[in-house]
């Protein structure tokens, strides 16, 4: 197809009649279709249906002997530390295994940063004035959300194809200490799929920093989760730390509820010595200990990271195919018509759409208007504000098939009506006000 | 046998040796148990060991029709929200079902107020100077423990036998702000057994306050946990907070953890709807959703609360006996001595012990000395101070009946020689240095 603007007035009136036509053919089929969060679809949740008679009614001892059933054990079962350090590279004494959401246990470091203060910190967080959190953007809204409601000033930064812009991180937290933290999804990043590479984490690790207790959230959601031929390889962050002499600067986290069931997965954070010292102290006053049982489950489940990884291949194989489906609609309906740009991950949960400056919020609109449900148009920026309205995330892991190739022919058709209306004087800007 | 203050120098001296014998003999059998922590026993988790197989292969939905696998649902399954409802009786609206831990929830609850406050009140409490925070005590240490963490003060109230001593109670909070609420385990209370009387109940509910954010923490932990032949009742706080015009000023929290399996059960938060609007505007940052299978498995374990009833009534059958058991030697050992008074609750998890001012941590030590562990002295007290040194709390659930025999006559023997030396001039006050 050819670029959009080179069509003459007549073409373009042609097209969006076309167009249009389409788009009250989808409004006829009365759809209800949503694309919206990064959800494991039905049969991906089958792939761990196992786990629902798990331990067995014979079965729930750990391996050090603690009967699961009972009270205790702040820091998770053996099996368990040891598979989360084998997935985030670290050894088992540095892991925290807790309860069914990495979410909640990010949430629960930053408010005892706030409350208390870290290692190496100055005290409460709570009570150093405004404070600042670097937002790698577009990134995850939940992330954005934790730091905006702790009173955090958001920071947006751009995500370039090798992560976030290690200049403007870098002058960001170069000279004012009130910038007390990034928010990273390194692997798989939500919603680009980008990976960092090993110079962005190099430089995160080893950058001078004006904050004494500065840290850098690694929520390392993706870790396993690629659908390519080949994973991405992601720099040891810890290791970068350490061998720059800033042990304390990382917290890692991850969980396993896109890999086993995602509402009832398990979650840990791992970090250096001083930090989990430090997070132990306060995780011994709020609880007595996690969901051992669960905890379990999944090691029985996974048995160890060599048959997590298997387990990983069963749902890429699922994934896969949703994936390839939203580029070939797509790269169908779009391609070399210069109105949109969009990523194809080797893993991860989403695609990251571009279209024109100031046309995400009509697109999704219109989208909405005829039963397709999107991401709210900003929501992967901070305080939900795109600054270009110019992003659509894609979320394809949870709808079947014939759902997501449908959601992208409304899509495409919404996007290509925006552009000509565009190209027309016709643009629908009253979705700009708010 | 006779109190020993009637005895002579002659009788004492022979008394002790007697009882020097005794203990020398106990320490003979390198005993090594365990009476500390109020921990289910092996045969009462026996009771729930149906739900390691739960839900099933097949069985994920919830009533109404929620895949309890995949994410959401922050208030938890409905079948759950009425169980709670039920025992807590409010209705199921005003109930947010969690994780594993009651104790988690009342620990966030707390941080919420500190870190933005709560409804009625005048922004985040960490920005209102030093707090203050009232304990009955002897109560829960891991309660105390948070506040203190939190940087309250802890004021001691004085436990009665119907409850926190109100003159006390409502002294401290009338006429200063800073006071912004307390503790209360209501129902076979931690660990005197106590229940609050309707008066205290009443009290509670409608006394004047100073701070208009104060808040009693509700810890319904033992609510269906009566072994005796009748239940005691407890009056409805929130009925008696409604009809006082302060519907907002208390949260309930009650969870299974002693009623299923203790790591792994589900706990709770009960509060006006205003006080739960709130929480679910912090609790949608903090969490995607709860653990739903757990709540299934629940759910469908108990049934109802008919179900949780029946199911009590066997783990009553499993404790009661060591209770009594408890009584027994104790009653066998030092009846009519008049140098110790206990508790024989009707239900909860502790009976509560005291021996003459001065005398607890001796007695704990001497006991320890030879192989039985008991809760620290002071430790249901703030700040772990028992200002008269002479409360020592037995948590015989756990320990198997021999155990129980064994630890109770070495505590018995213990008591009396500490007793014994006192009158004879010979108390070790060492151990009272700390």
């Amino acid at each position: 197809m050819s670029d959009l603007k080179t069509l003459g007035q007549t073409g373009l009136e042609a097209l969006e009649q076309t167009l249009v036509t389409r788009y009250e053919g989808f409004r006829e089929q009365e759809l209800a279709l949503d694309m919206t969060r990064g959800k494991p679809s039905v049969r991906q949740l089958n792939l761990s249906n196992a786990m629902l008679e798990y331990p067995g009614v014979t079965d729930y001892t750990a391996d050090d002997g603690t009967d699961c059933r009972n009270y205790g054990g702040l820091t998770g079962i053996p099996k368990m530390k040891k598979l989360f350090a084998d997935l985030l590279e670290v050894t088992p004494e540095q892991v925290v295994v807790g309860g069914n959401s990495s979410l909640t246990m990010m949430h629960d470091a930053l408010v005892r940063a706030c409350l208390f203060g870290v290692p190496g910190g100055e005290g409460p967080w709570v009570h150093q004035g405004p404070l600042k959190f670097l937002c790698p953007s577009p990134g995850y809204d939940r992330h954005f959300a934790i730091t905006e409601h702790l009173g955090f000033e958001l920071i947006a930064i751009d995500m370039t194809d090798s992560g976030p812009d290690m200049q403007q991180v870098t002058a960001a937290v170069s000279e004012d200490p009130s910038v007390k933290g990034i928010w990273c999804v390194p692997k798989y990043s939500n919603p680009t799929g980008v990976t960092y590479s090993e110079e962005v984490v190099q430089a995160l690790a080893g950058m001078q920093i004006a904050a004494p207790d500065f840290r850098i959230i690694w929520d390392n959601a993706y870790a396993e989760h690629y659908f390519s031929d080949k994973p991405d390889e992601l720099a040891n962050i810890y290791a970068a730390c350490v061998e720059a002499g800033n042990e304390d600067r990382v917290l890692m986290f991850a969980s396993t509820s896109k890999m086993s069931l995602a509402g009832s997965g398990v979650a840990a954070l791992a970090a250096s010595p001083t930090n989990i010292e430090d997070a132990l102290k306060h995780l011994a006053v709020q609880t007595i200990g996690p969901d051992k049982l669960n905890q379990l489950r999944h090691a029985r489940f996974f048995g160890g990271i060599g048959g997590l990884r298997a387990h990983m291949r069963q749902h890429a194989e699922l994934i896969k195919p949703k994936f390839d489906l939203v580029h070939d609609v797509l790269y169908e309906e779009l391609d070399g018509k210069d109105i949109a740009t969009w990523t194809k991950p080797n893993g991860g949960y989403f695609v990251s759409l571009d279209v024109w400056d100031g046309c995400a919020k009509q697109v999704i609109q219109l989208a909405a208007d005829i039963g397709v449900n999107l991401t709210n148009a900003g929501a992967p920026f901070p305080y939900g504000k795109d600054p270009h309205d110019h992003n659509i995330r894609i979320a394809p892991t949870f709808p079947r098939r014939e759902e997501i190739k449908l959601s992208m022919e409304v899509i495409a058709v919404c996007i290509q009506l925006v552009a000509v209306r565009q190209l027309l004087g016709k643009s629908h800007n009253s979705q700009d006000a708010d």
